[in-house]
């Protein structure tokens, strides 16, 4: 540590789905003092436009408000530094991490269009959340145009460009509200947006750049390609992103007087450069050597490792030189739903009985399933679950798939099902696991992260399906403290984002080890679900784009053989 | 009408899965006077021996105890007859239904060997239910076996042989109880069983005789075959099956004095000879015409049609010459699950919040999520089914089948689920209508009988779905009636069954009319189901199959990976 204090603090800021999350640390041993969240106000808004008019918005789509993000600094960051009853005097830096690919359109300086009077009620004016699936149609065609060019670009995420990122939210802008796109100077990520509230500073993060902005090699892909995708984007790369690149771990400037009076924190303190909610989490476990997966577990799952090589690993979100710590290159896959689907279906699928009985034993729904599920042999529920609810992210990168359950019968149970849903994530990190080892990067170790490793049935299942022992981090706020670091490194505490991590991070190595009777009895399942994943993914049936594209045919039509209007109100419990 | 009294009746009981029901009916119109159900003790014997020692029952085992069909008799029949306020002397006849196939062994004197000391405690010596499942291994070697040999009587079976009749359960019983199998004197479907305790005498129905014996053409397989399917089995047929058949509409024999004492019906009058639940429908609803697909809807569905001709229609459950009326091949094919899909649906996968609202409306469950799942245009769940929970009997005939839903996302409601497991069942009835196309026997009505006709919005999905007119039969104890009908028949009040019919019998023409737009916009759906009917059904991916072996294995073994013991208790709710 290069800065001569003890009392050194640093603050993180964790921005995830629904809300933003403060914690301060100290700067010599990542010990946390305290944390406070704040709720976005506009939560998610994928059913109407509640920051605007509360006009309908089409399946697919979810949006955020960038406001939303500038109230968890002005709320929870202050109210962690009087929670840890910190002196504010003591806070070197404050770093923030984010959703990712969150894009936004601005102008020149910063402001979101969503908040011009003319584009309120403009939903493509507001922040696109990394969920938002409706650009799916504007991928589909990115990847093949990039493959039949043979863009050099393409292998580096797994041939395939996902409805999720810059390029396919940017040309859905493009295509579906031109005079939006028009009217934006920079097409900018939520993880540098509010790095700039902060600091006053556009300073585009390596992460989001390379991952999700498909920045490779010092370039995006070439105008000739984009034209050929739209004549009119053309220029998307040249004039709405970023030319120069930031570093991680650097300072993207001095706290603003302004932020200041928001958060509470001094003036002129160093602001790191953005990152992003996973890939921040490696340093927060201490986990960032080649061979060491960390997931990243929670409504969705992000996988990220580092390694020495640069390989083509199958259906990648992407590969970035130094995308997580400088020297090595940091690979990210992911699975889209997790989290979600088990609370899709304790929300939705589980009877009164069970309710009644989990409140009596003073449990919640998901406690009482995973010990109803756990009760009995693996395969004896007889169910083989698809994981894609939200879609599929790797290695099919594919957000027009959805769910499947097979084997039911009269005597299937709720705990039965919720079983096979875990399962069926386990098996999609084995699928993952699979493509880094078939790619000849050797997986030695899982390490988790996020609300999920608190199951520590889900755990033991994770490392008995996959086989690789598992090693759990410290921290109950692995992004926030990830934050914290790249705040100490940018305020000088540390030469670099490796060091600080090994001092102030840390994981539990080993916590489970996988049961290898355990893991035979998996592998029969996990021969099921593999070929049920090519069936459904790679081609063999196309059922699920399909009842995609025949549901939103049948949702808009104004007839489409309907017994009644075509009104798909849910019951406010299950929203 | 050749009985002159006006004030003629008949009794007819019809025995059902879970319980019996007498119904009192003028013969001169068929009014029905008044009924009684009086439910099994024991019920069906699915997950331990309750009438025995209470050991437990493998999976797929359905058992019944038959001391419970004679209670009955003794309590249904006469509160009949008392809220009818009749006189029991104006009784001129009683005719029974049962489920099929639903053997039982017997000694001689028709005693169930369940009875018997030595044997109570076998669940072998018990009736094996319909939906016993368990014989699939004999199902399996039965048909293939047959197909090697080239077996005459196969295709009348649609090229399969079920899991749930005589042949398959008879076969069971000597390889797993050979000494139950060396002890009985019959294998005797409870369809007659019942008849003997009426009339005592045993008076073989051709219609369990024909369909689920495979009494084809005056004779039964060869003992050549069946020692070739085991040389213990070779004098199956001629030792434990009947050799004389009788004939619908016949009197098995007069009302003895016990049965007389247990009904408080005369001694004397005439007892039917048996019959099964789903063919005595066809004359209830006056529906015994080439053409009239008739499918009583229920826990499951069975579709019966007259035709002129014999063909050889894949998947049939089985074609018998003068098996419904005399003068016609009645055919019949069948879903293994329908309403029973729906009401482990409605148990096990409803959340406690539409429970609530379902109960402040006042209405059930399934009248509730019809009315929620009608309110979306066809396709708008995005969701495709299929309606194997209890297998497949027409016209893939596999037990080994289960269920499977594909589509799901975040956004899938319980009332999605449910409209497509409605849906699916509907897909299922179209595909067992065009095997009867395909076949060239046209099929131009639906009549449906059973509880379901009440559910009016899947009455216009069936036809939708199939594109046909569909009438409903006017009574609601359509089994019943046409077992009344067949005690008419049996005491001389009329010529025949088809005469009896006429008269006693009935429906409503055209009660729901196919929409076109409607039937096109389900033949898009119905389109994805072929295509996975096929892939899971017909070898594309044995999964459901190997599921199951996966699932036996692992309740049975002593270890298999577990973490806790394997049980596997339903909560009280759901049994």
């Amino acid at each position: 540590m290069t800065v001569d204090n003890e009392r050194a603090l640093a603050v993180g800021v964790d921005f995830g789905t629904l809300s933003g999350r403060a914690v301060v640390v100290r700067v010599a041993d990542g010990a946390e003092l305290a944390s406070a969240e704040h709720a976005y106000r506009h939560a998610v808004m994928d059913t109407v436009l509640s920051a605007g008019d509360g006009q309908p918005l089409p399946p697919d789509w979810a949006l955020q408000n960038a406001e939303d993000y500038v109230d968890v600094l002005k709320n929870a960051v202050p109210e962690a530094l009087r929670r840890a009853g910190a002196d504010p005097a003591d806070v070197i830096g404050i770093g923030t991490d984010f959703t990712a690919s969150t894009p936004l359109p601005v102008r020149g300086d910063g402001t979101p269009l969503s908040e011009l009077p003319e584009f309120t009620n403009n939903p493509h004016a507001y922040v696109k959340l990394w969920k938002h699936h409706a650009a799916q149609a504007q991928a589909d065609r990115i990847t093949s145009l990039a493959a039949e060019r043979r863009e050099p670009w393409l292998p580096r995420f797994g041939g395939m460009i996902s409805s999720e990122w810059q390029f396919a939210k940017g040309l859905q802008l493009l295509e579906e509200a031109p005079e939006v796109y028009a009217a934006m100077d920079h097409w900018v990520e939520a993880a540098d947006w509010i790095v700039w509230q902060l600091s006053g500073t556009y300073a585009p993060n390596p992460c989001t750049a390379g991952y999700k902005g498909i920045y490779q090699d010092g370039r995006y892909p070439s105008s000739d390609y984009l034209a050929a995708l739209n004549p009119d984007f053309a220029t998307f790369a040249q004039e709405k992103l970023p030319s120069e690149i930031a570093t991680l771990g650097a300072s993207a400037g001095p706290l603003t007087a302004e932020a200041a009076s928001w958060t509470g924190l001094p003036e002129g303190i160093a602001v790191a450069v953005g990152n992003v909610d996973a890939h921040v989490t490696l340093p927060a476990a201490n986990a960032v050597d080649p061979g060491q997966l960390t997931l990243i577990m929670g409504t969705s799952t992000c996988h990220v490792m580092n390694a020495d090589e640069l390989r083509e690993v199958p259906g990648m979100c992407g590969v970035v030189d130094g995308g997580v710590v400088d020297g090595l290159y940091g690979y990210e896959a992911g699975q889209s739903g997790v989290g979600d689907i088990f609370g899709h279906f304790v929300a939705t699928g589980v009877p009164r009985a069970y309710a009644e009985e989990a409140a009596a034993r003073g449990e919640n729904l998901h406690t009482y399933l995973t010990h109803l599920a756990s009760q009995q042999p693996i395969g004896g529920h007889g169910l083989i679950a698809l994981d894609w609810h939200s879609g599929n992210r790797s290695v099919l990168v594919d957000h027009e798939l959805s769910g499947m359950i097979v084997g039911q019968t009269l005597a299937t149970r709720p705990e039965d099902t919720y079983r096979a849903l875990l399962e069926a994530t386990a098996f999609g990190t084995r699928t993952i696991v699979e493509a880094f080892t078939d790619s000849g990067l050797a997986v030695q170790e899982l390490v988790v992260a996020g609300g999920l490793l608190k199951n520590t049935f889900l755990m033991q299942m994770y490392a008995d399906v996959t086989g690789l022992p598992l090693s759990t981090i410290v921290s109950e706020q692995g992004p926030a403290l990830g934050s914290a670091i790249h705040a100490a490194v940018a305020a000088g505490a540390y030469p670099d984002v490796r060091a600080a991590g090994a001092a102030m991070g840390g994981r539990t190595v080993g916590a489970y080890t996988p049961d290898p009777q355990a893991h035979r009895a998996y592998s029969a399942l996990y021969a099921e679900y593999q070929k049920l994943h090519d069936y459904f993914g790679r081609g063999g049936n196309d059922v699920m784009r399909r009842l995609k594209a025949i549901r939103r045919q049948a949702l808009t039509a104004d007839d489409g053989g309907s017994v009644d209007s075509p009104e798909l109100t849910v019951p406010e419990e299950l929203t």
